[in-house]
């Protein structure tokens, strides 16, 4: 099929943000709710992009010496082979330790409002710094990492080249910065939502479109919208009707702990649907495996909706059209250390 | 400079293994003892290579699921960011187990004679089935590991063209033939050692060669000989001294659990040199961190030579121009799993 001009300049149009040139209303209203994902990072305040940053930053994701057993990394529970997740419900850290809450996916996180399932960090960088001193997770001090990576030759040198503007280049917010500017470059473009959103209708099947239509009909964008398809704000988990106890134990409330204001219990980061498909099982407390089961909970207790098996299959299949292209990370070839390396802590707590 | 002719045609018999042409004796005895390290996988016997094999391998390697908790990879004990070992005394597994020997390099091991520290696997096809099943390392099972790729039909379609001509391609055999496959390629070449080898003089300083020279003067390259500079036999650890007992712990008798013959009592497979500085800490044990003390027991214990401090530091140069140019390795994007797929097992033994 020859496709005539016409339909490159819909095309053209629509990709530039212009919605109401197309001719299918569903599309007109997906383009007023969500916006495709750039194929580049944004800019990060306070923390200016170089090769030399974002390259370490790549080291750094994959360096197990950022643990005190020196076995776990950024990539274990955000393991960029899985959609950026763990499959497991909580992640499994120091000590073989079950954290609290399900690993969140690093792909396209830079886009969120917040990190974390309760918007603890601002951003990513603030983000960095939580696992690696988690007792259940990395169980590391920033004194410890520090001191790490200055027994590390290759490291000094690659911290100075990174932050030349600065006397001390190898601190533990610099971890973190260089963390930052390797994961805002983890995006999944070019999924096929992402191909619709540009205008061309003919990247969803009938089924997806149909799935489209019901997300968009029972409410499900109030939520779920912007750039990651969520990750924009934070809700109740439960608005019309609790979940129950597995999915949403009564110990973990959510925003509230961070905030302390009482509207806020049981209140998490609406999670970005991109890449759903792979990260499995589901939910802050990853009791759900099953996609279709996600979706049913979360019509029910969001919207008081209740799916039928052949509509909960079309939304299925209309979010795994939001599966982009994954990311291709070379691994990372780490320095060897030196007798000024601390050595790996394997008990159940960390330290110097 | 510019070279002349006969600078190449030197170079060219050398790299044929013709020794004898060089003027420098120390290079005419080296390319007697020890050959470059090609740059492509040998044959393998009853595995023939594809690219459909090789990049299943790939994604193998690198895939939990083939642990009961899917949590640990290949790549976790033989980290291809960290000369293909890990940096641990021991390996930790299953359950935060310590595994009982140190994690042997995965880097060139296709031209190990024999595979493990007591050789009891021929080849790494049969070495890879053993991890998988260890319970203080995968803690999984034959069964599980294939009904678990069985319930992600990616691998069912990827095992199929991986091994086209079998009726029932998905089997335990398959996932150790592919791997080996992969493992196989894992190769560090261009060492300046190798360039030596190859003719280049230069390629080493002059403490480099007197490293060298001590090396082969002492007696090193009994041992330590051929592609791998090692790897070609077992030989008793404490042929002249019993090092200490944290070093050779008296309860691992080695290649004697494989044989039982009693003159193998605490023989092990005579580890490669390959890249010896990335992967401290050293022996079957892992009890020393510093390459220069590895040297030291070693000069000692196997051929009863007490090395100063300037002798140690000359063969620790010259150890270090065997590091090679490491794998570039992509992290292989994993397939979603399906209700099919069994979920981790956390508890402290695996199985279905």
């Amino acid at each position: 099929m020859r496709l005539g001009a016409s339909f490159f300049i819909v095309v053209f149009l629509s990709a530039a943000g212009t919605p109401g040139w197309s001719a299918d209303p569903l599309l007109d209203e997906a383009q007023g709710l969500f916006r495709p994902l750039p194929g580049a990072p944004p800019t990060l305040e306070g923390n200016p992009p170089s090769p030399e940053r974002t390259e370490l930053g790549r080291m750094l994701f994959f360096e197990p010496r950022l643990s005190a057993s020196q076995l776990i990394s950024c990539n274990t529970c955000h393991n960029l082979g899985l959609g950026g997740a763990d499959l497991q419900e909580t992640s499994v850290g120091h000590g073989w330790q079950r954290g609290p809450r399900n690993a969140p996916t690093v792909l396209n996180a830079v886009f969120n409002k917040g990190q974390f399932w309760d918007g603890r960090a601002k951003d990513l960088r603030e983000q960095a710094k939580g696992p690696m001193q988690a007792a259940p997770e990395m169980s590391n001090t920033p004194e410890r990492i520090v001191q790490t990576l200055r027994g590390i030759p290759q490291y000094v040198r690659l911290f100075r080249a990174a932050f030349p503007a600065t006397d001390d280049p190898l601190t533990f917010d610099n971890v973190a910065a260089a963390l930052e500017l390797f994961e805002a470059t983890l995006l999944t473009p070019n999924s096929r939502f992402d191909e619709y959103l540009k205008g061309s209708e003919q990247a969803l099947s009938g089924t997806e479109k149909d799935g489209l239509k019901i997300f968009l009909d029972i409410g499900c964008a109030t939520c779920h919208s912007g750039i990651n398809v969520g990750g924009r704000g934070y809700y109740a988990f439960g608005v019309k009707e609790k979940p129950e106890a597995a999915i949403l134990p009564p110990e973990d409330k959510g925003r509230f702990a961070v905030t302390k204001v009482p509207s806020d219990e049981y209140s998490f980061r609406v999670p970005s649907l991109r890449n759903v498909e792979l990260t499995s099982p589901y939910f802050h407390s990853g009791k759900v495996w099953q996609l279709g089961r996600a979706i049913q909970v979360m019509a029910r207790s969001q919207l008081g909706a209740s799916l039928s098996s052949d509509q909960t299959t079309a939304v299925m299949a209309f979010l795994r059209t939001l599966t982009g292209t994954q990311p291709r990370v070379e691994v990372p070839i780490l320095p060897p250390g030196t007798d000024a390396t601390p050595r790996p802590v394997l008990g159940s707590s960390g330290g110097t």
